[in-house]
């Protein structure tokens, strides 16, 4: 096994930032009071959230901090928002998602389904992009709730939650919308007022702040009952001791993410860019998967094809490079990931799909190498695929 | 303000032990892989998850590791455990707890009784002890759930849950308990088989573990559903990317826990009683709101009759102690504690109630120093309470 690290599946998690973990050391040692006591101990605790949580409103420009409410994860974020918002509108029996939803979305409809809500179920074109005319035409006076995703995990395909909006408000100002931004959160700017999100969810480990916490926009007019219910904590909206150490250093991270926003959108989708093109190029057989859709920056989607997905990364595991095909939420199932059916994308790729995901923290050097190495990684798998046949013939296609 | 801290709100949140600190550190610097993700770099993350699941396990006397459910913190496992296994069970319609649980499970019995649960509530008598015979005649064939904790937040008194279970099992076999075991974690061994629980949880920040992580036990003949879903994570039982960092200092804080168990009951216990006895013997208008009733090593709830409670708090935190009324999940609330009502402490106490809770990081000194100084604390307020009649009463009674 390699010594090497290259880490390219920062769409499953990410490196804690330094600087995020010097805000946190000082509540996980002295200055550890519970945030709720009286006494004059409490106060830097109970500052540090409250300096969090105006890092995260100016992070995703919500109209007042008491609009976020912190939480345990994205994936908390996604159920807090959309069953606490359906309890305060029970009349209401009809929902929308996306076909391409990650699992906390998702799973959650398919449980409100079998309570015996309308669920309708939102596709994507080839590339991954919404079908826009498709949820114009399922709004009713009867939807309670759409939720649409910022950005896709696999793919890196950005929704354009503007318009969304727009044409959700079009049809029933008040139907609600839940925009999952787990994806988009320090890789493009976050403006829920003007993108029009009702409800908006984040994920602290997605952008350098650790693993077990995030957050959850609400805007001021949209009321939801809390899904974890005891104490008064985060004004009655999620019960429980608040996790102080990491609500701070999720603010941190916030603030870095912002700084960073222009080093995304350039370098990080340069050595993007590099890795992308490198592959296509030198590969016979690897396809985009999402064509020319607008993505975040430091995400590539990419079938191999004829080839197994979970042996590519296997070989390239054994070099110290880390992938995946698929979310890591799923990960272990042997089906092939529900994005890219929805997109469609042939058989023939969808087995041998890879999503390369960068940060911050890649290199140069880190793509240089990967580069390298890919040809041989495949041209070594393409040998043992039983599709000899189909090889030959995409060879002669490519003149190669 | 006093530099000093002396630190007697245990039960509200303990400092995070170094070893903790110190096990937890790798996962929040290079170990940051996703636990989910199948590349070799992913196998440290997810062999600490394994390993604290097994520390878990052990250290509340599980059958077996597949028991033991990781949350963001007691309350989260206190909301998965009722609602889950009352979603598995809708035909019954009787639930049934204690007048003195905490927010976390009395809230969400609230909510339940607003669904159309029938909620019977057992009381408690002077002492805080659990009336068992109500119990017994409360359980009936209905009774889907029993919800008990193992010793109160604000007395520290523990409810004998081996007798519970016998008396519930002997009345409806089917009717399952679950036991908030916060407030015993670190301060009594915990014996899942042995006190018949069928579900219980724990927070690890109550025993020097991180505030934002928890444990559910859910014994094998018991089935739930998710409260939080969305990826495979902890069997489907809890979805969202696993907290690495804390959960392996929960499974360190546990192992440290068992090995201190011993020190609780025996050093912590002699300092608890230092105080009580220093506070009882030397301040006049002092009771004991617990009398003999059997309490966990390290709290002491004493009444200080006609003086208000607040009063007293916000001169021992100008000496730099801390200590509470109430619980921290209520602090902020004007109301006297649901505890100390239930328990009939007479008005003339109740207002003016302080818990003392120590921990192995309490010193002698600390107890000297809080004894030098309450009965000072005391009777400066003393002086300003609108009872002087029967402050003046009181002291011939007690002959000072």
């Amino acid at each position: 096994m390699s010594d090497r690290l290259i880490y390219l599946d920062n769409n499953a998690t990410t490196q804690v930032d330094e600087q995020v973990l010097e805000e946190m050391l000082p509540y996980l040692k002295g200055e550890y009071a519970n945030p709720s006591s009286m006494y004059t101990f409490a106060k830097k605790s109970s500052n540090a959230i409250k300096e969090a949580r105006v890092k995260v409103k100016e992070f995703v420009n919500a109209e007042s901090e008491r609009e976020i409410i912190f939480t345990s994860c994205g994936t908390e974020s996604a159920n807090t928002a959309i069953r606490g918002v359906l309890s305060m509108n029970k009349d209401k029996r009809h929902i929308i998602t996306t076909k391409v939803e990650h699992p906390c979305v998702l799973n959650v409809y398919k449980s409100l389904e079998k309570q015996g809500y309308n669920v309708d179920y939102i596709g994507v074109n080839s590339n991954g992009e919404l079908d826009l005319e498709e949820l114009s035409n399922k709004v009713n006076g009867d939807t309670a709730l759409v939720s649409v995703m910022y950005a896709n995990n696999e793919t890196g395909v950005i929704n354009p939650i503007d318009k969304v909006s727009e044409i959700i408000k079009s049809k029933n100002k008040n139907t609600k919308l839940y925009v999952d931004a787990v994806q988009v959160a320090g890789k493009i700017p976050i403006d829920v007022q003007a993108c029009g999100a009702d409800m908006l969810g984040i994920s602290g480990h997605k952008f350098h702040a650790p693993k077990g916490v995030g957050a959850l926009y609400v805007n001021s007019k949209t009321i939801i009952t809390p899904l974890i219910i005891g104490g008064h904590q985060e004004k009655g909206k999620r019960a429980g001791t608040e996790n102080v150490p990491y609500i701070a250093g999720l603010g941190k991270a916030c603030e870095i993410a912002q700084e960073n926003l222009h080093y995304e959108a350039t370098e990080v989708k340069r050595l993007r860019d590099k890795l992308e093109q490198g592959i296509l190029k030198n590969i016979f057989n690897a396809r985009l998967n999402t064509g020319v859709a607008n993505r975040v920056p430091n995400t590539t989607n990419i079938g191999f094809e004829y080839v197994e997905g979970e042996l590519i990364l296997l070989h390239m595991s054994d070099l110290g490079i880390c992938a995946s095909s698929g979310s890591a939420c799923t990960s272990g199932s042997l089906e092939p990931s529900h994005v890219l059916r929805a997109m469609n994308v042939p058989f023939t790729a969808i087995h041998g799909s890879i999503r390369f995901s960068l940060s911050k923290y890649t290199t140069e050097k880190d793509i240089d190498y990967v580069n390298s190495v890919m040809p041989e990684i495949i041209e070594k798998i393409v040998k043992l695929s039983p599709y000899q046949d189909e090889l030959a013939e995409l060879r002669r296609r490519k003149g190669v």
